[in-house]
């Protein structure tokens, strides 16, 4: 028969850490710390296809393995000296599973292994702790009757609420070392009249019994469907783990404790951890008592001088600090470990790679690049993406968020990272009037316009009551790096009297509200709030770069990534600022300039209103003259802080209606400005209504009905470019027209761009260079993208409103179906436990490559069957989302386009992608 | 060198109908007639790849082809015993120009050519009529020099009006033939002045320039241009064609006419034509003279006894009938024929298909099955569905609509065919009055709601102010075969004064509105109507099919389209009526029942209202029970109605908000029914409110996230299911989930349908077959119509939303951009002559194959690679649209579903899908 049973220990381990198949995930790394010579107590692990064996027997283990097995607890009593069920020096095991992959929770584990009446009597006279032991025999006794045997757990319970009675205490461990005895007698008595049989005094008998219980374990109902749901093959088993016990509550000099290699919150190459002398695990955890530092320093720090691990056990100390410089350097990871002192002796439980906050995640990799444990490319794939946006995200103090926790109202949507606190303003002039007196404000709304533009800048924080994560809130929040909660609908904003209502609590404008948009969490309550270093240093420049060591991380990191990614990174960016801060960001580019964010703020949009509104062919003229005019001048803007780089501009999107006046003041203006009635201006407006606008009359539609409108903003365009140029600096102008559905409509708008620019060319004396393109947002310019091509000498794809024709959601109004449908909805299975969950994510926020994204792979494929080197770009929301990031680098874009504050995230995303390849 | 020159005539014609690719369409056609024996004037045709020689020779004739020319000018003249140039018996003839494919008024044509100073003279002599022959002599030389010698035309116009003024006269044909001898020396000197060369005297050089020039005719800037927007190769070239001349205005024994084999209107079969005595084919058209009856009792009925061609030369007119005969037999369809009667001979000019009314359409093809001309499949091919569209339209009497010219106040979207006049009305209500007090009214409405059905059903038609050919107003208006013009932009409705603008037009309510549903006409004014007969077989009843031609017609044709279809057709029906109705006009089931169309009218609204807006669980569930209910009460009529046809039902479909209440007393009766407040409605409803509500929380979106919303409707299907089947009718329910974007939203509803279905079935005690599947309406749903498939039992296309989503375009909003698409916008291109058109029609029509196509026969391909015989369908608009349902029957549907007046059309548009195999 082939060797089915591993054993570990010093005399010789027989696994590693490769055989996670055979062994088990568990099994594995027991068998790979115990060869590189981490004290683990020793042990041996039953191969997972025994599981389906066993199976095959009827449930039995075959008397073959059982030779094998039998060798094993030899060994282990061997190396330890110990014998199962010895009065003196009897030996104790815990049985465990442990499958191919981790399924926590849903397998059986059994303690203390080995008890018998006669053992538990050595065990109490070996750790001088009477108690203990016999606490430990009742555990054992109960868990095997429970797990093993089947017998109700609370007929052991009753038992014991029986005995806490009788003696008059409260708590188990209220029960003194005779009253435990007794319960234990008690306990064999339940099991016996259960059974019919008493309680097995033989503990291979026990050890037995146990494993087939691991094994049954593998088909219980619940790990069937756990199998299904994360689909696990049946045919995998699981393996079974049985390894000594050790202690770390016989006395004074045994103790337990859980530590890292690292500080996990900074990142500092420091050892990081707490124990407690004569504890157990859970003992550490469950916070009886205070653990104490292992470091002399940190201990002392708080307020434990001379209690340190360090100090109290100096030996096992130094044994540890070698466990743990050896286990990094081995995993190549800061390490996540749990130890155990026995009486003097360190044994290392369990290690794993540690949990960290993203600003260690970051600080790690680059000192152990520079420490030369790993290279550019790991320190690049082990840095999660998101950890990067905590790194440039405000936050609150988290200490002042605990004390505001009664003043949670409510959780929105975590539109817009970073946290934001300030007086309650319910109107953008209110915000505008805050920001004029220096006061820091949170603009509360409905949901956002145009018009709400100056007051989310002038805020410090956006809320809304409606709208999802990409609603106008949301991503002009996240393009100007500004927090946002989004379409927390139990809000009720009652703007004329200044209140806004959550549920039942009611606050009034200017009193302190706080939300934090990496949460959702709003407070009715002032919390503190800091910039993050990066920001300070790059945005705010209030920071010198030299002084930040976060800073000073990110950008070595920043470094390396943009060394192995293939796709280019720009920003979706409309004024000099953001181009400046995108730039800084390391974007090469601009990949959306959006036309619409320039016409904000009364004075912009009035010429628009005259040029829509008024039928007198003078006054639209002027009109069209006036809206050109600043555009050109944002344009020499951003041409001037691009310095060279390209700029993909796209002529306006949004329907029209979009910038008329919504009230009666507004509408008066016009009523003046062109000398008609009320009643007719209310018509028009009324007559510019649309049902679906997302599906109106928008994007190339007014260009291609309305020529002028295009030829004014190209002339904007080349004007300021060639105006830009001639102060000597570069310019690289890329027109694209928006929600193309037919190779004409393109064919329209880029004839009539390359005769504007003719004129342009010839009334300035002066030429440049530009492309024409296309925006890919619509299923039908995807299928249809060989015959655009024809036209277009770029595509970029706009997967915003790409997922919403694809789906046939609108983003806007989601709220009320997309998050039940990714939270699990009412299951209509008979017997369901869990929520039906409809869909994995929202699909503005991740890039839904089965749907999307075929189309993506279609237009990419017909685009350049048409013309093969055609240059392809994404710049909708999802070009700063990871595995959105790692679709487009498969597909075969150029680039992706994202707001400034994601261009970071984009960069390591691509890196990553690049790795994966 | 090979044969280029065919003659056609008494001689041995040489060519055929088959020779189209080298005689050009015309030169065939010519070749064709005379072959069998048709009385054609004599000539030629010269093969039209001599163009591309001529071009390659340097335009030049070559020597070789001049013999094949003069051969064939020497048999017309011997043919007819007349001579070029000859002082008694000259030969005129015309020259041609003729493609492959008609380019019409494309190229050049001269006629009279042969005329000389001498030759005049002789046409004088023998016409006995002096001015005819110089007014020709005139003519011809002006259009010789103009056409073929390029002088300017505008000289010898110069020359006319000064003899006219000298004459003082003001029309040319005052002037007498003294007058114009002068005038034909003076252009002659116009032409010497202009080109240095004597007008030629030798009818063969007037032969060889006029053969060049319409060779050259084929490069001019226009004809190039026509090509290239036509797709007609340069290569092909155009063939010429040389013909005698033949006059009707020699005398009272020539004549000229138009003629049909039978009356284009009625289709009787009877001959029906026009002719004039001593005339030219222009003066019958041109309405100088009244032209005549030809057949006797024809001219009679029109005061014209005595004056028929078959009383004033009869030998003539039974040469004429014969000829018809021959024509009809030979191209086996009725014939539109230009006949000139030269000195008592028949001539016959042109023959080709004629074109007819639908009705004689229909008429024609039935007869000439009936008299073994034509087979039932190329009478089914022949009929055009838009004929059978004009079979069941009421329509206006045409009179009455010329004379209410004056009061045609715009145009509109054709949405609902049919003509309908009554009193203005404005609101559903008021509609109601008019239908209580047996009154005709025309509703008119900015756009319709479900709100407004009862008065759409009560008015004669409906007009909105917005809304595409799809809207609400449309879709309703098709289904009851109710007449509808939308989106008539220039209206403005004030419904509180009662009063309706259209452009500067005003009129009141009760004032007479007409509407032309098959035009898109508004007329304020009255105008007669009728019903058609086939209605009023089928739906009113109010004739006996025995006692109408048209009907018996009509179901002669929709039999032998059935026999030939392969598609099915069902039907989209609400009701037991449209049921009835559908079933009698051919459907074979239903295709789509919309449940919101049940819900209708305020008494059913409430209990939804209620459902939706209380937070009261009983209240709900009693609103649950009410709307099952009547759904139940609903379906049962249908079920009734189908006797044993399938029906497809799908869920709810629409927003809820489409169904709450808008107005401030319709909120008050809800504020009394649920106890609550005012302002908790109104908070409500503004939290119900989308932005974009085609693409909001609807469809299956409202049955997944709310499941007793899907098992109320659930209930209702199959209790009256089985209500209808305890009866002893057999019932085959289908049940269809709308706006499924992904597998898992479709797994929710399919086993919460089942488990429903398992609950009904044990609290009935009885069971009946049912069926689950989906609509494909999302472009995500198209694409991932595999997995789809899993869980359906059949797909149906909704093509309305799938071509929202495909093109991003909402039908509701496309009247800002749509209309001009189709139409043309501004031409973009330098010197353009022409509207740039974007899209060749509105896909809503007309079935988009290119995008949303596509995307269908991916969901055909995807769904059978899962379900090999999975049943599909389409229930769109788009199904009642001949060129759709060809592309349906194409891509391998098993059947389409359209409004019950549609299924005839759908029926004969399958027959000849069919027949394209």
């Amino acid at each position: 028969m082939s060797k089915k049973v591993y054993y570990f220990g010093q005399l010789g381990t027989e696994g590693s850490g490769k055989m996670k198949n055979e062994l088990g995930g568990k099994g594995a790394n027991l068998a790979e710390m115990t060869a590189i010579g981490i004290p683990v107590p020793p042990g041996f692990t039953i191969c997972a296809d025994i599981c389906q064996v066993y199976y095959d027997e009827g449930k039995k283990i075959p008397a073959w393995l059982s030779s094998q097995i039998d060798e094993a607890v030899a060994k282990i009593e061997k190396e330890l000296g110990l014998k199962f069920g010895d009065e003196s020096n009897p030996l104790l095991v815990s049985v465990r599973s442990g499958a191919r992959v981790s399924m926590p929770g849903m397998m059986n584990t059994i303690l203390n292994l080995g008890l018998t009446d006669k053992a538990v009597e050595g065990l109490a006279r070996k750790t001088n702790n009477e108690r203990m032991a016999y606490d430990s025999y009742r555990r054992f006794i109960e868990m095997f009757g429970d797990v093993v045997k089947g017998v109700h757990g609370e007929k052991f319970e009753h038992q014991l609420t029986a005995a806490k009675e009788a003696a008059g205490v409260e708590l188990d461990t209220d029960l003194t070392a005779e009253q435990l005895k007794e319960l234990c007698a008690k306990y064999k008595q339940v099991y016996k009249a259960a059974l019919g049989e008493d309680f097995p005094q033989n503990p291979r008998e026990q050890l037995y019994a146990s494993i087939a219980a691991v094994f049954n374990s593998w088909n219980t109902e619940r790990a069937i469907l756990y199998r299904k749901m994360e689909s696990i093959p049946d045919a995998w088993g699981t393996a079974v783990n049985v390894q000594a016990m050790v202690f770390g509550n016989k006395g004074n000099t045994s103790a337990t404790g859980v530590a890292f290699t690292r500080d996990p919150s900074s990142g500092e190459n420091l050892y990081y951890g707490e124990y407690l002398v004569n504890a157990q695990g859970e003992d550490v955890v469950a916070g009886v008592r205070t653990p104490i530092g292992i470091r002399k320093e940190a201990a002392a720090e708080k307020g434990f001088a001379g209690q340190s691990l360090e100090e109290v056990m100096p030996s096992a100390y130094k044994e540890l600090t070698a466990v743990f410089n050896k286990l990094e350097r081995h995993y190549k990871d800061m390490q996540d470990i749990e130890f155990t002192i026995d009486e003097g002796k360190l044994f290392i439980l369990q290690t794993r790679n540690g949990k960290r906050t993203g600003f260690a995640e970051v600080a790690i990799a680059v000192d152990m690049v520079e420490e030369g444990l790993i290279d550019k490319k790991v320190a690049v794939s082990r840095i999660k993406p998101d950890s990067l946006v905590q790194l440039l995200s405000p936050i609150f103090n988290l200490a002042d968020k605990k004390a505001a926790k009664a003043s949670l109202v409510g959780k929105g949507l975590n539109a817009g990272p970073g946290a934001a606190t300030g007086a309650l303003v319910l109107s953008s002039h209110k915000a505008l009037e805050y920001k004029a007196n220096k006061l820091r404000c949170v603009l509360v709304r409905a949901d956002t316009s145009p018009e709400d533009f100056p007051g989310m800048m002038a805020a410090e924080g956006v809320l809304t009551a409606r709208g999802g994560a990409t609603s106008h809130a949301a991503v002009v929040a996240r393009q100007f790096g500004k927090p946002c909660v989004c379409g927390l609908g139990t809000l009720r904003i009652n703007e004329a009297e200044g209140v806004l209502y959550c549920g039942d609590k009611m606050i009034k404008e200017g009193d302190p509200i706080s939300i934090d948009g990496s949460t959702g969490e709003v407070f009715f309550s002032s919390i503190k709030t800091s910039p993050s270093e990066v920001n300070q240093v790059i945005v705010d420049r209030s920071l010198k770069a030299e002084d930040s060591k976060v800073y000073s991380n990110f950008k070595k990191v920043m470094g390396w990534a943009d060394e192995i990614k293939k796709l280019e990174v720009r920003t979706n960016a409309d004024s000099p600022r953001d181009v400046q801060i995108a730039i800084d960001f390391g974007a090469v580019g601009i990949g959306l300039t959006r036309i619409e964010h320039m016409i904000n703020g009364t004075e912009r949009l009035l010429p628009l209103r005259k040029l829509v509104l008024s039928s007198v062919e003078d006054v639209k003229k002027k009109a069209l003259e006036e809206i050109k005019n600043f555009l050109a001048k944002d344009f020499k803007g951003i041409f001037q802080a691009l310095k060279g780089l390209p700029a993909t501009i796209r002529l306006l999107d949004p329907p029209l209606h979009e910038f008329m006046p919504h009230t009666d003041e507004e509408i008066q203006v016009l009523v003046k400005a062109l000398g008609v009635t009320t009643e007719e201006i209310k018509h028009a407006l009324d007559g510019m209504h649309e049902h679906n606008p997302m599906l109106g009359f928008r994007g190339c539609r007014l260009g291609v009905v309305n020529s002028d409108i295009t030829a004014m903003q190209v002339r904007a365009i080349l004007e300021s470019a060639l105006a830009v140029q001639a102060e000597g600096t570069a310019v690289k102008p890329e027109i694209m027209v928006p929600i193309v559905m037919n190779e004409r409509e393109l064919e329209h708008q880029k004839v009539l761009i390359d005769k504007t620019a003719q004129e342009v060319f010839a009334a300035k004396g002066a030429k440049i260079e530009y492309t024409v393109g296309t925006m890919i947002e619509l299923p039908r310019a995807a299928l249809r993208a060989k015959q655009i091509a024809e036209h277009a000498e770029f595509f970029s794809f706009g997967t915003n409103d790409l997922t919403q024709t694809t789906f046939g959601i609108s983003r806007d109004d989601a709220g009320k179906f997309l998050p039940p449908y990714v939270e699990g909805v009412k299951n209509p299975y008979a017997n369901a436990t869990k929520a039906f969950e409809v869909y994995p994510n929202d699909p503005f926020q991740v890039l839904d490559q089965e749907g999307v994204g075929e189309l993506m792979k279609i237009a990419v494929e017909r685009g350049r069957a048409c013309k093969p080197k055609l240059k392809i770009g994404l710049c909708g929301e999802h070009g700063g989302e990871p595995s959105s990031v790692e679709f487009c680098h498969r597909i075969g874009l150029n680039y992706v386009s994202c707001s400034p504050y994601r261009v970071p995230v984009a960069r390591l995303a691509a890196a990553q992608a690049a790795l994966k390849d």
